[in-house]
């Protein structure tokens, strides 16, 4: 066994998302999580100090690339229906691509205390925060209705995306694209803007599908 | 102690929604929860056979609650919009009130296996049927877009219903038919219909604030 680096990383995280979707994080030892991904527990824990730093670092990971989305997505400054669009397809497509990390994380992540559960709620709270300012900033300019909460609105979009990996199957007939594009533009519907089709994204829309 | 019969079980099972939601299902032991309830171990065990037990009949009694609400808001049979208006409107009424016991069936029913937990996906399974039959109606009959499909709006409808425990706070300014109403409003823009008012719904819209 020659697994070094970024391979023990790897390996050990994925051994423990598979096991703490299949019978839950209290129910999994480290043991367990270290036969799974075939490396020695020494080896484990020169990176993880223990079983809730792995839990940590399955949503940390997650909520990064969902956040460097988000910038690259503010960073272009577009009307809000568009942005709503982009940040949507870019959750629905990202969650889909982890939809174990986004499991275990739904499920488990109320286990975690201290200084690392309050860093990962801060990032989440600002994904959260940017969505519902981005659905103020579309009410002000008269691009949604007000007649629902800019408050309520986010936590619509976000109980949805969360709920994805209870019932997305990547191996069904429709692909995380499709399925974004249907959720964002029922979104817009129920905001009621006169919704962008998803040809009018951006020049990768095609080219991602 | 002379806690006897439902006395026994509401204790019981309110002990066991509190613990599993604070500290997780399999953190909790049997010993723990009757020492909650302050009911014996024998005399819980006259009611339940087990700790997974418990976790059913959480579940159960929330679905068994919704299940007659669909059953009496089918029997109306009013034109789809209104009817998805009642249900949602029901959904989010019936889960405000059961925060608990909605949070602990959200994270822990995968920890159910067995007849039990068939049964219970049946039960849930029929309240997801009806919604997206009703979805379906509404397309078919022109008062609902069908640029989404009946599939994808229930589990958005859904979504958005199981993940409310996670962020509702009954001491918070808006009361579950304020929030009700925002989110029904929501869906059914969402589905191109032009929405009836929460105060078309029926008589008892008023009385129910």
């Amino acid at each position: 066994m020659a697994v070094t680096g970024t391979g023990v990383v790897r390996r050990v995280l994925d051994a423990a998302v598979e096991l703490f979707a299949q019978q839950g994080f209290d129910a999994t030892s480290v043991q367990e999580v270290v036969e799974r991904a075939q490396v020695t527990k020494g080896a484990m824990y020169h990176y993880f100090r223990s079983k809730d730093d792995l839990l940590y670092e399955i949503y940390h990971e997650l909520i990064s690339v969902q956040l460097a989305g988000l910038e690259r997505i503010q960073a272009v400054r577009e009307p809000a229906p568009r942005e709503l669009r982009a940040l949507i397809t870019d959750l629905v497509v990202t969650t889909a691509a982890q939809l174990g990390a986004a499991t275990v994380s739904a499920r488990e992540l109320h286990r975690l205390a201290g200084d690392k559960s309050a860093a990962l709620r801060a990032q989440r709270r600002r994904y959260h925060e940017a969505v519902r300012e981005l659905v103020e900033r579309g009410q002000r300019d008269g691009e949604f209705t007000d007649t629902v909460s800019a408050q309520t609105v986010t936590l619509m979009v976000f109980g949805i995306v969360n709920q994805l990996p209870q019932w997305y199957r990547p191996d069904g007939p429709t692909t995380p694209r499709e399925l974004a594009d249907e959720i964002a533009g029922f979104v817009l519907a129920g905001l009621g803007a006169s919704a962008p089709g998803p040809q009018d994204v951006g020049e990768e829309s095609d080219a991602d599908r």
